[in-house]
């Protein structure tokens, strides 16, 4: 790309990648930051995604036999308390109630009415539910618990970025209780795959499944895994993890049950969650210097039209054919829900209008003008494409051309990104080139350097933390594996069972 | 009703209301208190309602032309002060945040990080959204504003009650910015509408439209509307409010615009919500003494079939027959979703079975026995009937039947509810006969009295105070009416533009 090419973000990507991530969310008008430090606010645009997310999703639970429920907001101290290491992994980033009303101290309102134990706003919400499941299980014929939540939660957040990492953020969160550990783990890789399965066919992200090292374990797991992802500045993020909870939180809830065979026994707990971060993980992998891009499968609006009304004269039969064919693409149906249809008729030129939904990320943009119209044609660009690249379609076509190019676009965003991250996935033998991989050459315009180093490890703690203090580079997974090729760790000389996922992460 | 008919749920209605709302509560198993005192968890069978109300409240909404978004849970607490009257109005119910973090302190986990400013977990939003509101309208072109938002909120109760009144509940709120007063008075009456109509067609619920008087307004608002239920205990319900707000809050929250003339002119708003009281109201209204009645154009699940398999000889071929119906049923679109049902295959009796669906509301029972499927009929219950009230149908017909069947049961619930409001709904033009309606004349055994009292009323705040101080009697609202009928206030003699209704309420 050349440095003169005009784009509609500033800065672009390989300028200033983190600035780009803002500058989009913005164009896009999906989030802004509020008053409220490290809390977003979801605009319409950007929650629509969710909701698109939402629905999704929540068909795959109830279609793996997941109920919803809804359990408070507020977690006595005590219950957080509970598990040992769990207090400590949130300690850090809990916003805790400790009044429950004001009143007025002169002529200044003030928190009044001091509770007797304070309650924290849920980080995550393991204690509360475990405590119910306690209430709830009394036999093995009580079991599995197989519940859903939709809620918001709050860790709170020293370094903020919107999507990424917020005070308040939305999540679901499954939490599963079993009568044996077999079921559990079973469980926690059923959902691990839904996730997989939901990350690639909608969101046309590649992820890398795989386990958690210890140290990146969530508070209170014995397993964690995850879904990984790389996105364009070749970081990963972590877009969601399924938690193998072992007998920890059913311990510390005492969540027991009358075994089959008349002992008492506490359940097998999991818990597994995505989150509003899944939103910034789509901006970062798709999105271009023109803006959003958003994958077909979960946009909202598929299509916009955009009449192109140079004169009075003739305006009003662009426009009846602008909305004659967004009825027609109505009606198509696309992977099971009606198409979102956009006619944009507002008093603005063409190229402003059309401008705008390029940042917006909509699929396909039909412009339709005077011309087009006397020709029965409309020209029909795809956001995968460059933004002057369009094609003259004949108006009788598009409606059952629509889905088809949704789907060509679908899969090129997902095959562009599974390149990138392949062509960023280098297998690394040499604690020197392991350092090189990671270290820009020059800081002011680095070359293409990072992204997934597949390197052998030893299993040490040590090592993971001399590489996060030197580098910030982490192991992001242990990827599953068909057969492990072992190997020797550069970093001790020691022997190594497999190769792992390292690289620097949101 | 004899005394002595068993019923699944004790005490029944007439023994003690307030108790058997509890118990039906339980025995559907909607939801439950939380040790967080005032929170409720609620389980599946209730969240799958929320659910329901939840998708076709936003389809109304969508309708109207609002978009949802999200935003912050926490409100700085100079926010709130910025409209005298509604921080008045909150002040003593506010959970307050004064702490981002835990500390160990003398091996005790203590609130640290005391925060500069306190927040209040958002009671209701006008203030912050607010807040944003005036960063995103500047001309007249950027309104309307038209945004709802699904999420929790929390009001400190002293005397929570499941659904009805809960420390934290769900919710949605819309909040609108308008260009003129007449477009946002506009907006407030068609969102009522839009309450109205949902209550009705869904809920089955007849609810009186009006508006408030001053001292049951809003906290900020210049009107409130409702919509106000009558239930079985002859109290009323405020089932959903719409406020118009005037200038109140774009003032406190400097919501302002070049008007089209060039003016710089603070923007007229509005808000609106219902929440997770309506499953309280919808319990309060159709529920009997077996337990929960759902109507069922809100039900989540439609149908359940009861294989009835006394003899392990010809239990596959019942179970079979079972399953086949349930196929054909689940292939049934019922007003635009497909019909939702459940085999109950456990290894139970049918009576047990049986009655568990009754207590949980289903509409339709089905029993398919060995002597049905000889004869190829099952026998069919409404949950709107006598639990013993079974008529025998051919299984080939039942799919077609069933819509069919749904439709007279929510028709027939919606016509009790409203036979029983006008029943218990009177015009009183006398003090002595108004204080008589609502005091029962013998409290051990009340007979009928109580209910909604059409009465006159000059106007006068002290009026209400003193009869609420004498009668726990309340101005539900001042009824929209086609031609209002001026008459003598019988409290004071004094002249009335309007009837009123008067009711003790939740």
């Amino acid at each position: 790309m050349s440095d003169k090419q005009q784009t509609a973000v500033t800065p672009r990507r390989d300028e200033d990648f983190p600035e780009w991530y803002q500058q989009v969310i913005k164009a896009s008008d999906l989030a802004e930051n509020s008053e409220v430090r490290g809390c977003m606010v979801i605009k319409p645009w950007g929650y629509a995604l969710w909701e698109r997310m939402q629905r999704v999703l929540d068909g795959m639970f109830k279609a793996t036999g997941h109920r919803n429920a809804y359990f408070p907001l507020f977690i006595p101290l005590s219950y957080l308390e509970k598990e040992a290491a769990h207090v400590e992994g949130f300690a850090k980033e809990c916003a805790v109630v400790t009044h429950h009303r004001l009143e007025a101290k002169d002529g200044k309102l003030v928190p009044a009415g001091q509770l007797s134990e304070p309650l924290v706003v849920r980080p995550t919400s393991e204690t509360i539910i475990g405590a119910a499941y306690a209430r709830w299980v009394k036999s093995w014929r009580d079991l599995p618990i197989l519940l859903n939540q939709w809620a918001n939660v709050v860790r709170w957040e020293m370094r903020p970025r919107l999507f990424l990492r917020t005070a308040e953020f939305l999540w679901q969160e499954g939490h599963t209780a079993h009568e044996t550990r077999e079921e559990a783990e079973v469980e926690t890789m059923k959902m691990l795959r839904v996730y997989e399965t939901f990350a690639r066919d909608f969101l046309a992200l590649p992820v890398l499944c795989g386990e958690k090292s210890e140290s990146e374990r969530f508070p209170g797991a014995v397993q964690t895994y995850c879904i990984e992802a790389m996105v364009q500045d070749r970081k990963a993020i972590q877009a969601g993890t399924s938690h193998f909870l072992g007998q920890n939180f059913s311990k510390a809830s005492g969540i027991q049950f009358q075994s089959r065979a008349g002992q008492l026994e506490h359940a097998w707990t999991t818990s597994w969650g995505v989150s509003t971060r899944l939103i910034g993980t789509l901006i970062m992998m798709h999105s271009d210097d023109d803006g959003l891009v958003v994958p077909p499968r979960i946009a909202d609006t598929h299509v916009v039209i955009v009449p192109i009304t140079p004169k009075e004269d003739g305006k009003a039969a662009i426009i009846e054919a602008a909305e004659s064919l967004a009825a027609s693409l109505r009606a198509i149906s696309y992977h099971g829900a009606p198409l979102g249809v956009e006619v944009d008729n507002r008093d603005l030129g063409g190229g402003v209008k059309n401008w705008e939904w390029i940042k917006k990320g909509v699929p396909i943009r039909i412009e339709i003008g005077p011309r087009d119209l006397a020709q029965g044609t409309a020209a029909v660009a795809r956001r995968d494409r460059g933004p002057k690249e369009k094609a003259f379609l004949p108006l009788a076509e598009i409606p059952a051309t629509a889905p088809q190019i949704l789907d060509e676009i679908q899969s090129a965003l997902l095959e562009r990104a599974t390149t990138f991250r392949d062509a960023n996935t280098r297998q690394i033998d040499t604690k020197e080139e392991f350092y090189q991989f990671f270290t820009p050459s020059n800081a002011a315009k680095p070359e293409i350097h990072g992204g997934f180093a597949l390197t052998h490890w030893n299993g040490s703690a040590t090592v993971e933390e001399q590489i996060k203090t030197d580098l910030k580079v982490t192991i992001r997974c242990i990827p599953f594996v068909d057969a492990p090729e072992a190997g020797t760790c550069p970093f001790t000389g020691e022997p190594s069972r497999q190769r792992v996922i390292w690289a620097k992460s949101y």
